[in-house]
């Protein structure tokens, strides 16, 4: 009798059944026995996984105290903020954290398998979506809790998720921009294969939609989160014979580029346009007007991905395998009524 | 027979003369024992540290393969620079980066000289200067081998450091307002009680002399690295009679303040006032405009840092204990001449 991550009961002659194999096969995946033909393991795995199981009191004794936090790379803006999060846990637990970027290869990301095993961590906290199956697989074998933190929305069935509420996001950020009187609000998304990205653009939609405004797809820009996205879309935006008087930017990163696109077209935030972020990365305060942004609570992400880690180490079962911190509209200085209804 | 950090020999018993002490006592020390009267021990274990002892053959065989990182907080904007370095060496020597944060409190440091023991690192950067006496020698009791990370100027006598050319710095930052035609240029210092905001002012002072300029101190406005005071210290130097026509901001923190006392003053950059900062954050590249500073290579202070760490660890010498990287101005679009020459 095993259980799975939210406390179901699995049993193993039902996945069996479900794998077509034997019982004792299922008993040598479930110990990482070498003697189970390849594709047989997958299948079991896979199915295994897919019932979220997690075998009971399977917790080795001797773990070394640490957590891995494991990153596509260290450049993204937002990384220390989740590090600040995982630490501040995990150092009150007395629990140390490796720091590890995969930098989006194979060959890093096996490497960081083989340390992972040598140190014999707590658990794994993955802000990446670029472990490839043969590495989910090696990570499941492991037995290693593991727990997603999911600022950009990557998804994953099969383990427990923390993400924010981008969607409710979107939609804050477009519904006071409307409440500002802004009727020409544009939009430079994230990369729409995003899931994060995706929601943030329909929470935009549905603030229009409530507010009786069509949206014009000449308003929407796709861009990439990334700085040169956002100056390219806002330098397009305001070239429109009929230019946005207020754009929702859906990260910061990509709102620093749109500032300079203002800039450089010789116009004055919030004087001539209204800009919003999303993160609320600590440079929006040094941003020149300081930057109204939605609040993505980072650090509280990476504290619960700890608090996390911990209680599964321990044995404990979650309430739910996905968590949403809500997101929070920020005002600062960068949105302002427009210029019309400001002169009315 | 012992050796100090960069190779030469140092007897016990010429420790033992020094501190007026016998050698079956300095063995003690240097062996961790407990039967050592308190005063005893802090003279002999500071003459080891003056003499840079380092026993040879001392490296347990069972490290864990980790490295510690040790910050104050991980909220300083250049924190994730430093990590990416250290990472990026460490994981390609297969070794986990384990990153914590002391909070500038005792009870957590002693916490993490604890965890620190339990986990048998390899090695400690510290990018702090707040580990207080005891705790220091507690670390040269664990004898783990460590390196001090020191962009904020911190000296350490005792421990190999690594840090950058504040001085030369501070005057290359200089020299590029000079040469675009400036002779009013103020600076905006970083805490006095740090050495490398000193370096960075001299590098200041001297630019200004070999120009034959003297030093005019309204011009010399002491901030604290951080945001608020570069808005400070740039409202009141643009509020003078006879304001400067270029700042250099001796953090890029610091400089972002400046470009909020600039909009707010109703100026603009660099047409009314030439900004250079200091640090080369990835922010100065989305500032607006793009910020000219004075890049600090924290990432490969970071590398350098670790691979020093393994290089102990495998019981090699160091050339010398303490090594400075170059830093180099980088110019980018808040840098200008001048009004009155672009006038000419």
């Amino acid at each position: 009798m095993v259980e799975d991550a939210v406390g179901r009961r699995v049993t193993i002659s039902a996945i069996a059944a479900e794998a077509g194999v034997s019982v004792p096969t299922v008993s040598r995946v479930i110990n990482g026995r070498d003697d189970v033909a390849a594709d047989t393991r997958r299948r079991v795995e896979d199915i295994l996984a897919l019932r979220g199981y997690r075998r009971r009191n399977s917790r080795p004794r001797d773990r070394a105290r640490l957590i891995d936090l494991v990153f596509n790379d260290l450049d993204s803006p937002w990384a220390v903020e989740i590090i600040r999060g995982v630490e501040d846990a995990a150092h009150a637990a007395g629990v140390g954290t490796v720091v590890s970027a995969i930098h989006r290869e194979t060959t890093s990301a096996r490497r960081w398998l083989q340390n992972l095993r040598a140190r014999a961590s707590d658990g794994v906290i993955l802000v990446t979506s670029k472990l490839d199956g043969p590495q989910r697989e090696e990570l499941r074998r492991l037995e290693v809790p593991t727990v997603v933190v999911d600022p950009v929305g990557g998804s994953s069935a099969d383990t427990p998720t923390i993400g924010a509420t981008n969607w409710a996001g979107g939609l804050s950020a477009t519904e006071h921009l409307l409440s500002l009187g802004h009727r020409r609000v544009a939009v430079i998304t994230g990369p729409r294969a995003m899931l994060c990205a995706r929601a943030r653009l329909d929470g935009y939609r549905a603030g229009l939609e409530a507010a009786g405004i069509a949206v014009d797809p000449e308003l929407i820009h796709d861009g990439d989160f990334y700085h040169q996205s956002g100056f390219d879309g806002a330098r397009r935006l305001l070239a429109l014979p009929d230019p946005p008087t207020a754009i929702f930017v859906s990260s910061d990163q990509m709102a620093f580029g749109a500032f300079e696109a203002v800039r450089q077209a010789g116009l004055r935030i919030p004087d001539d346009v209204s800009v919003v972020g999303f993160d609320d990365l600590p440079e929006t305060r040094w941003a020149s007007p300081p930057l109204t942004t939605v609040r993505q609570p980072l650090s509280e992400m990476g504290v619960l991905a700890a608090r996390t880690i911990l209680r599964l180490a321990a044995g404990e079962r979650l309430e739910s395998p996905r968590m949403e911190l809500a997101t929070e509209l920020v005002v600062r200085e960068s949105s302002a009524p427009p210029k019309a209804s400001r002169a009315a």
